[in-house]
């Protein structure tokens, strides 16, 4: 490859694992959480700039903070061994050949090699890609399962700090009542729901008549990943736009998907990067659907290189940082869930917090 | 935007037809022609540096060098009223609502925004997108339907000056005259063949034992562009593998032909620039198929544009330029078909030849 004046080559790597305690507990279908165990990893070249990225690793798709540490050696021996950050597609073909099924392992070592790209061209990463960053849509903030009062003040509080899209995980018992309750709590918001794979179709095609009535926008994950005719049946039957999550997880997914349900989201933790992301949203598009950029609970480290392709999609759901007590990276800016990607001056937009 | 250091506000724009001589007459089964109208295009920012871009325009598709040049005032006035070549996702969405019928006029604007971009960055297109330019593929040599001598001749020409994958235009009478005459001509070249649109199914089918006697790699578009189902007969009875082109013009073309071809041949001239092409590109190996990068002819100022996304692609067929006896601008070099993107140093690599 040509050598540029602003090329520097990759000269360490290095990886850390935090336990970042989440403002409230949180709650799905499948289970609770009070931390969000990530592992951050740092790139430096050899004029001393970092690129930063993270994992966020999801049990549901076999991935623990473990086998993280444990993919991480080889992949970020690949990308020594190519040494340029700017060499992308070649580290990202790379990491696939090594960890095929560590989605997040691998996001987390392409977020950091695209920041480092870009911090070394001086610019932020979304316009290296021509992306106009007004675009940028404004994320939802997640009501995890909790009581209906405990919901109806989350709701409130999250309405109080300026949040006017919210996502509400549903999938337990006393479903309807929970979601009332966050009508209570954020009259005016508009509201997601998410049943993260709950639900059977007879009974979700029935919860959109409630969720409708409660002027629900559109209905994640109803029934479980393998269930693509649930998905079809909910979306022909039921009263709501549906969206596939679990169904979905990478761009080679989407047309088995793409006459089922309204809209994909697209998660790096679940593809495996940038390049893969852009890849499912683009194949979305192609397909008529609609894309929502997701995530885990994620630090900032990885939340900040999902914002970079935000003006590509309708809907973001982008607060896994939002939802934690302390993260070690600040982000790109979302004051009350507007996601500011002109503020990020270079890279991904991530500072160590000190 | 932010501004940076290296953005340079786009102060005038330009464009001029030319009349670009063939080495010699070229046949395809819808007509012959001893010429390329081009319109080139030129976006001068206010430091001096210019992006090049062209249109190579196709009756087929309803576009002409006048459908062209009536379209080009609007779009120019669009990235003028932008201004920031760095505004890459504004612009062609700007351009598709001006002129989504004309995808030549907008490609052309396409490539002069990326190359002015890049310019402004000082680095190759390709570095931007991070590709890898050690994988930009061997473009074929086309050889335009003439008699069976004429076509003999041509071949081994090819052949002599070192082009070893030839892409052999079938579809009149005597094709199997023809296609032998070619094998004879170049012994050892590997051979793709298109019917642009001329045979039935049944037709195709049959041919396809006599090209894979002659070890014809694959057929691109043997039926009508709207028979899919034609398409998907010879795939599934033929001895051939199958590429859509005609059948297949943007991205949100590809999932009809996804069940029914092997091959999807993108163009920047049908979907109308370098953002839809890599949707295309992208959308197509979502669903499994190896794609060709295809060309019209062309002036380099559009081809280079088209090679900056080679390293995606499994084929190449980027002739456009290589069959002109003169061009205005010279381009990415392709020293016996290899595409040398290593030797672009700035923007798509094109310079004007004074």
């Amino acid at each position: 490859m040509t050598e540029h004046t602003t090329e520097a080559r990759i000269v360490s790597t290095s990886f850390e694992r935090h336990s970042l305690p989440l403002e409230e507990s949180f709650t799905i279908s499948r289970g609770t959480t009070d931390t969000a165990t990530v592992v951050t990893v740092e790139l430096e070249d050899e004029k001393g700039r970092v690129g930063v990225g993270g994992a966020g690793p999801s049990s549901y798709y076999g991935e623990t903070p473990d086998s993280v540490e444990a993919a991480l050696p080889d992949l970020l021996g690949a990308v020594e061994a190519v040494g340029s950050p700017h060499a992308q597609q070649e580290i990202e073909d790379a990491l696939a050949g090594y960890a095929p099924e560590e989605g997040a392992a691998r996001a987390a070592v392409s977020i950091a090699v695209h920041d480092l790209a870009a911090k070394q061209s001086d610019e932020p990463l979304y316009r290296r890609w021509g992306l106009d960053p007004t675009r940028a849509v404004q994320t939802t903030y997640t009501i995890g399962i909790d009581s209906p009062a405990g919901m109806r003040d989350r709701a409130q509080r999250a309405q109080e700090r300026g949040y006017t899209k919210l996502k509400v995980k549903l999938g337990t018992d006393g479903d309807r009542e929970r979601l009332e309750a966050v009508r209570e709590g954020a009259p005016d918001a508009d509201i997601r729901v998410d049943a993260n794979c709950a639900w059977g179709a007879e009974e979700a095609v029935s919860n959109t008549r409630w969720l409708a009535e409660h002027g629900v926008e559109f209905l994640e994950q109803p029934v479980p990943a393998d269930d693509i005719a649930g998905l079809r049946q909910v979306s022909v039957e039921g009263e709501l736009p549906v969206a596939a999550d679990e169904s979905c997880v990478t761009a080679q997914d989407v047309p088995a998907v793409a006459d089922a349900v309204d809209i994909v989201v697209v998660k790096l933790m679940k593809c495996g990067g940038l390049r893969p992301a852009t890849q499912q949203i683009l194949t979305a598009k192609a397909h008529g659907l609609e894309v929502m950029l997701g995530c885990m609970t994620e630090s900032n480290a990885s939340i900040a290189g999902a914002c970079q392709l935000t003006p590509l999609v309708e809907y973001a759901d982008l607060d896994g940082s939002l939802l934690l007590d302390d993260d070690v990276y600040s982000g790109v800016p979302m004051p009350e869930g507007h996601i500011d990607l002109e503020a990020v001056e270079s890279g991904i937009g991530v500072q160590r917090v000190e």
